[in-house]
């Protein structure tokens, strides 16, 4: 594998602006034939690409198989989504000559911002990396986009690469379409190429913020669209601990062990009862680890857990050697909240024992954003303070469910406060696609120049806005 | 007039989250009666307000009665945006175990992100200050606001927040729900203020910049959304400039005089065919400006002015003292870009002498973002080649018309690429709500606990996505 040297870079991103002066120009029906071209491909490539993802991942063969699944059907969510066509926000307002000031012909569609740069994450070989959400979301609306491959799966990346630009091309696409970065120079090129228009990035708080801060200080600023980290905080009431704590002990513990831990959205920190029967329970769940991603990613884990471990007040429930479950009270997390509430990337989980609903919403309190929040309650439980307290926290909020595991569909969610994102955008679903959008309005504009979407008789029959009233298509 | 002090600014930004607190349970028939009675209480202080604000910043009855009749059409707009109930993008899956993965119950819908920091912009001392676009946006969803004055105009922000105050608070709103920043000092403790979750600016490329960056550094990142500066390229085709020249001439010069050329959308740079009839007939219309808003503003426009007039190619049309009008051909502007292309705030365009197409197209190139720009072409021409070009540098795209004067409606987009403003959003019309909001996904959420947006039998009656399809109340 060779890192990609800057003129290469450049030679990459201005393709991809080459490219652009085509993709502006096509339909949506032509786009979605790319997608769904490029889904089958990798569906056609399973056999390969499986394979090659579990000898650079460890993630195994059905986690993998899932993931790619989960890929494919991405792309051709977002086939669905650009021909439905509300994705483009088409909004008319025919003239009113009394209003203050007079509203002439307006008419205003989103577009495609340009290309889009992607820095893929170590974690989801498939559905967050060459092929992943940000990809899709943004070819799906016409931005070419330059992948920076991530280090920990380099050959898979160029695999996925070679069969999915090629099947984009053959479907259609232009040159430049869809371009790959390695090593970290080429990285720092990408965010600081003039062509590049957007940022769409899954990674560590430190690495997100690097990319952050180099992107906002360009002499154009562009928006970055960062992933960074999570906690994923769990609650347990001690009406839900009495009725199934046992139950819900043996659910963390598949959910926090779930792809060793190496989840953005595993369950890092859990709010119990004190003397609860989930923490009496949980232990014996705790499995002895499989191969993580990388060395780098291993030796991460030991030293946060090693932080951890020596924070004194903390009680180790399980965990010599393999998956770590600790225990401390809400005076303690307090106390050592910044190594307590750092993200321990891995099989590690915290139980934070509370002793009643005061104690559990200071600790709600020390929590900065997070990608999801969940409360395990009872129905007859008044839990209108902890779930103000979650929602103020987190972009999912779950009820007796588990966080890992992130549907892709039209009302999904993956974003949160900083530092889950840095944004109010999702990475996953329908409106992934709004990152790369930006609104153009059309005044008095002559029918003949209009985009379609704009033009009177609405010839893609989408939805529209039209006069301040949502219009939706005869069909 | 006294600076705030850094411990006043907390206080204010602690009211505000603590209003939040409230705003976040109340509903939209609440807010937008908040809005309403804040809009009638600025109506009947017309007689009181204007002459203070004529007095502060010399624009003069007829206009400023305008702006405030604008500003308070917009405070009752965005009642109507947030009755209608779209902004909530309120979206419904219902459970699907056959997909990959699974799709469980989602509910997702954007919420008010929290306390919003507004700084005002000098030269809309209604409609883009204390009670401006940014303010109406905010409130309408529930964010409350502290404002940053402009202190070219610091008494009239003074009583237009104690009237806008009063009314809200008359009207239900909370405590802490407008709060008001004075200096300096305060702008920066505003905007570094933990409780602060996003900002809104309008003003110049160095002062957005600052805040920019600002706001980039801080620990946990929050959105800027600035608008900044534009130069408003307008493009006059040589059969446009043969059919109606001296017509045009004189719209050019009311449009980058108005105001004494103190809007953000002023024409600053005209692209016109070599030896055109819009040349020869625009000095005519030139006139003596009147009084700048500030002693600093008239000191900047006069500068910049110099600075134009000192570029070696450089024709002066007209402008001995006054407005200044200066023509320039498209190599002297490549070669002088750095003068010629920074705007100059006040009354002052430059006309740039193109050759042919390929010389416009060009100069367009030289270009970085803007709010606006204009095309005036005649029905045979093909302009596909200069729309394209204007499309990808501008977020509103006039035809036939001349960009002052920005209608506050649902198809408008007041906005555009670096530096024009910083992100995808919008300073004006409907969508100017969506800076301020965050989506939550609720999953497999008991019905009791859901906002009532996501209930399953739609108790607001608003427009909603339900598996993926549209679908409109029953009224």
């Amino acid at each position: 594998m060779t890192a990609t040297a800057p003129a290469d870079v450049d030679a990459l991103c201005r393709a991809a602006a080459d490219a652009f002066t085509t993709t502006l120009r096509t339909t949506d029906a032509e786009r979605a034939a790319w997608l769904r071209a490029g889904a089958d491909a990798l569906d056609s490539a399973a056999a390969e690409l499986i394979p090659l993802a579990d000898a650079e991942t460890s993630l195994g063969s059905p986690r993998l198989t899932g993931e790619l699944a989960r890929t494919t059907s991405q792309l051709r969510l977002f086939a669905d989504v650009i021909l439905e066509g509300s994705y483009l926000e088409a909004t008319i307002d025919h003239p009113n000559p009394t209003a203050t000031p007079p509203i002439p012909d307006l008419r205003r569609a989103l577009r495609p911002l340009g290309p889009v740069a992607v820095f893929a994450a170590s974690n989801f070989p498939f559905a967050f990396s060459v092929a992943g959400g940000d990809t899709a979301s943004a070819l799906a609306i016409g931005c070419p986009v330059v992948v920076k491959l991530h280090s920990g799966h380099p050959r898979l990346s160029r695999r996925v690469h070679e069969i999915l630009e090629s099947a984009l091309r053959d479907a259609g696409a232009p040159e430049g379409i869809l371009g790959l970065v390695d090593g970290r120079e080429g990285a720092l090129a990408l965010a600081d190429h003039p062509a590049i228009t957007a940022v769409g990035f899954t990674g560590s708080i430190p690495g997100g913020r690097a990319i952050h801060d180099r992107v906002s200080a360009r002499p154009a600023p562009i928006p970055f669209f960062g992933e960074l980290g999570s906690l994923n905080p769990v609650v347990v009431t001690p009406a839900a601990d009495v009725a199934r704590g046992s139950a819900l002990a043996e659910g963390l513990a598949g959910s926090f062990q779930l792809g060793v831990g190496q989840f953005c959205t595993k369950p890092g920190v859990v709010f119990v009862p004190a003397d609860s029967a989930l923490e009496a329970a949980v232990g014996a769940h705790a499995t002895t680890p499989g191969r993580m991603l990388t060395e780098r990613i291993a030796q991460g884990f030991a030293d946060g857990a090693a932080r951890v471990r020596d924070v004194p007040g903390v009680t180790a429930v399980a965990g010599d050697g393999g998956s770590l479950i600790a225990a401390v009270d809400v005076d303690t997390l307090a106390a050592h909240a910044d190594v307590l509430l750092e993200e321990v990337f891995g099989p590690f989980t915290l139980l934070v024992r509370c002793a009643d609903e005061q104690d559990l919403l200071r600790g709600l309190d020390l929590l900065e954003g997070n990608l999801t929040a969940t409360l395990h309650s009872e129905p007859d439980e008044d839990v209108d303070a902890v779930l103000s307290a979650l929602e103020r926290i987190a972009g999912r909020v779950l009820f007796s469910g588990w966080p890992t595991g992130v549907a892709v569909s039209w009302a999904q969610h993956h974003g949160g406060p900083w530092p889950a994102t840095t944004s109010q955008h999702t990475s996953v679903g329908a409106t992934a696609v709004r990152r790369f959008q930006r609104p153009i309005a059309y005044q008095d504009a002559p029918e003949r120049v209009l985009p379609a979407a704009l033009q009177e008789a609405n010839p893609l029959a989408i939805p529209r806005r039209v006069d301040g009233e949502l219009v939706l298509p005869r069909r």
